[in-house]
């Protein structure tokens, strides 16, 4: 905790400085886009980003991670809220608050019982396609916002105010950074310049609307903001805590996903290591302070930390002074802040989440792992047709699901010696002697539940195969472990086979296996040998 | 399906009806014992167990498996169905039937899909605590009727008959095997005459009720059991459909995990093997029947499996004996059916839970693997708790929770070489040499989503520990796989060695390993190169 404040030198100061400031211009429309997702007044999204990082900054290890509103957790909260209370009521944003403080004391329960792991439990393509389900649920849900009506329909002056936003924040992202380093501009500072298109054009839309007159034409504004902090509504009264406490662990769990998927990208460019615990106190504290000042659940944003990370936060310090900055916004005149014309923010919303949908995974997993693509896919495709929350649970099914199928197709070759050598190679890749009534089994896999099965019918079909063997050698050179399961499976086919007088013997068992086999009665049972190469057991069997 | 039949020699017959007739007189009590704990009238035990077994003999792989009612099963069906109908309404024996027809269609549609690998979600101390955690639930809920009342109070005749019926049977499991044994009956036979002390149980006191007068005295009976089939009541107009389809999905899953478990065990012993995908289907067809004969859902139990094996079953021939006697025990006069004392039924019932009151596995467990041990109890925990859906839910996530733990503590060994050989070993356990500037590290794991931030921590904490590391080798010799999380997890890294300065080379990797590798970009981004044997990766970096 405040390790970083220890060691903090005065060389760090000027990156912490611009990025502390690049990451504030970033925060005001990105917060106030990303409340409007999680269906909350634009100013909520303000109050999350005040509290939250500085809490993270006691707590979390990450030199970079940017804590406060963002996209995919915005859009599960909008998804918890919408069937308990009506978007913009006070029971809503009271709702939010509780979110917020149910989420954060699942992340921190998490941390204290110190389960970091359980971020494990999403493979890659799984969480790659979680985000593409996530961002076209949230580009589609701002059609309405853009357009200042249901889509076919338009409301005119709020469509072109809401497409000439997007078609100026997609021109800034593709050519305002080169058209800034041909002019002569660093590469690092073109990008970063790039980055702050958003609140460009947000100043500039806000302006056009007194000019133009958009207001009394009909464009949806954001409308009075309340000056200063907020004031803390929780009411610990009423009857929602146990129809949040689902969604709270959903929640939870998307929180530290998001938040370290983003932040270890980051931490290996530096050589900086994160401890998942600490991550889990640090989210979970933000969390819980957010809730306390009157925000919304959040978590550390990617594509935000990226932005901290190439404006040179050295340390927390630069989200502390972002902090500073939004709180000094907020208790400035906010009066501008009431002129924000939502389809502009509805056009900020839809090119952010527009930068999520990358397909390099998708490409990479349909090439090298087609069982991977197929569930990238297929986690998409949940999050579209069932929702974000059926999507959590799609996603962990998945990667489980998957790690369970192939696990239930172990590779395991039968065995032969190289002629003239000690050396023994699967007889279908390399021509290899067999002996008669001996067979050599090496399986491919730690041996476990997922698998026990698979491996003791390929036992079967290979000893219907070699019907007149009488030893079968399971060479356990590629075994990393053995779980209960197969501790009893073993013992099963050991038993099997002492009954059909055949004998079962173990060759190149590793150290941390045969430390935990020698806990259990089995080798004592053991109708054969144990073996220390797979040379001394065919040298010893195939003789007989 | 029919392969049996087609192999039948009539040398299989003796045995085949022997097995019918004993699993017939262990069935009358047992499935009207397993109705009364699904909360339904003792004779849909009976339905239960006539068609389940022949449309499982046409469809399912296991000679031996008996299919009908079966206690955990049971179990489900009355948690599922008590709080949509009361127990001992038409409506509630209809949705049992409804409840059997989707557990079925559920079967049948994963055989279809081929997904019999779902059995491998549940590791065998999970089963085990699972199986644990229901045989208590169920004994405790057939205290009020064993005891006539709900306890602490008691109805003496009913108390005295329940336990006098309980102490006979726990007798009789004890001492009348090894009794007849000792009086020069054949073992097997011993044991086969044992487990019909129920039937003779039951038939002792359904006698004694019309001697004693016991219905006078406030003993419950079963009452009037309508004489012949059943007539189908699967009524598809109501609601419950949708309430039914989830529990639907849990009773199919355990149905199937259930049945397996027991198969497996005797299959092995047989040199047998089961088609999971087929079993799947034996065991939907299994379900509709007993859901359009007026039925519940049923498996195969492991209890009565391991009877109909040991009295000599050769094929299917002996279910389809069983089913033709007990439906001939329904055309007969059944009017001494309605006598049957319920205490004495409760009495049966636990006497079988108690049986599945396995400690092997934890005991096993508790010595060999400590986190094994663990999942089992919290198991057994769980269905005590939440109950027996729960449990089935709890069970996988402990199942899956335990494999991703253990995964994120993968087991990294820094490697040095033994002086004078090409042989490299982890310096911890041997001395062994080691080279200035070359880091050789092998990792004993499959490389996958669950492990990949941890194996990235190591290296970090071992590039830590060798500042002046210029090479690292990973050895690769234990991994028997990459997914695509762990491919983008080694592209990040050997971008961030690259930047560092630091070549990432990999030694012996194998070949389906190398063969997936070739298509993907890695290799050719390797800022590094390939060695086939540690030695060569050895004498070539370390000699920089």
């Amino acid at each position: 905790m405040l390790h970083w404040l220890k060691h903090y030198r005065r060389a760090m100061l000027p990156g912490d400085i611009s990025a502390g400031v690049v990451v504030a211009m970033m925060m005001i429309p990105q917060g106030m886009a990303y409340a409007l997702v999680a269906g909350l007044p634009p100013v909520v999204g303000i109050y999350a980003s005040i509290v939250p990082p500085v809490l993270y900054a006691l707590f979390g290890t990450s030199s970079t991670q940017s804590v406060g509103p963002m996209a995919i957790i915005s859009l599960m909260t909008a998804s918890t809220l919408a069937p308990l209370a009506a978007a913009g009521t006070p029971l809503y944003t009271t709702l939010a608050a509780q979110l917020a403080l149910l989420s954060g004391l699942v992340l921190l329960a998490c941390g204290l019982l110190r389960i970091g792991f359980i971020a494990n439990f999403f493979s890659r393509p799984v969480m790659s396609g979680f985000t593409i389900g996530s961002s076209i649920v949230i580009a589609l849900g701002q059609l309405p916002a853009l357009l200042g009506t249901r889509p076919p329909a338009l409301h005119l002056p709020s469509a072109l105010l809401g497409v000439g936003s997007l078609a100026l924040l997609l021109a800034a992202r593709s050519w305002f950074a080169p058209l800034l380093r041909r002019l002569g501009v660093k590469p690092v500072v073109a990008d970063i310049g790039a980055k702050l298109a958003p609140m460009v054009v947000v100043l500039g839309a806000t302006a056009l609307v007194p000019v133009l007159g958009l207001e009394a034409l009909g464009v949806h504004t954001t409308g009075k903001v309340p000056a200063g902090l907020p004031i803390v509504t929780i009411a610990t009264s009423n009857q929602h805590w146990q129809a949040l406490l689902q969604p709270a662990l959903l929640i939870g769990f998307m929180v530290f996903l998001i938040s370290m998927s983003g932040a270890q990208t980051l931490a290996l460019k530096r050589a900086e290591k994160l401890h998942s615990n600490y991550e889990l106190i640090g989210l979970g504290a933000a969390n819980v302070g957010s809730a306390l000042t009157g925000g919304f659940p959040v978590t550390g944003s990617i594509s935000r930390s990226a932005v901290n990370f190439a404006a040179g936060a050295n340390t927390q310090l630069a989200s502390l002074i972002t902090a500073s900055l939004l709180a000094l916004a907020l208790v400035a005149p906010t009066a501008w802040l009431a002129l924000l014309p939502l389809p502009t923010l509805a056009a900020t919303i839809i090119v952010a989440v527009l930068g999520m949908l990358d397909t390099t995974t998708l490409r990479t997993a349909w090439r090298y792992d087609r069982a991977d693509a197929a569930a990238l896919l297929a986690t998409a495709a949940g999050v579209l047709a069932l929702g974000v929350e059926a999507g959590v649970v799609i996603g962990v099914a998945l990667s489980m699901g998957a790690l369970i199928w192939r696990a239930s197709r172990p590779h395991i070759a039968v065995l032969g010696r190289i002629a003239g050598t000690e050396h023994f190679r699967n007889i279908e890749r390399y021509s290899a002697d067999t002996a008669a009534g001996l067979l050599l089994l090496r399986v491919d896999a730690q041996l476990f539940f997922g698998n026990v099965e698979a491996v003791n019918e390929r036992i079967e079909d290979e000893l219907a195969d070699h019907p007149g063997t009488r030893h079968l050698v399971l060479v356990l050179s590629a075994v990393n472990a053995i779980d209960t399961s197969a501790l009893f499976a073993l013992g099963e086919l050991n038993a099997m086979l002492r009954a059909r007088g055949v004998g079962l013997h173990f060759a190149e068992v590793k150290g941390p296996v045969m430390d935990r086999l020698k806990q259990s009665a089995l080798l004592g049972e053991l109708n054969g040998k144990l073996f220390l190469s797979t040379a001394m057991a065919w040298d010893e069997l195939s003789r007989e």
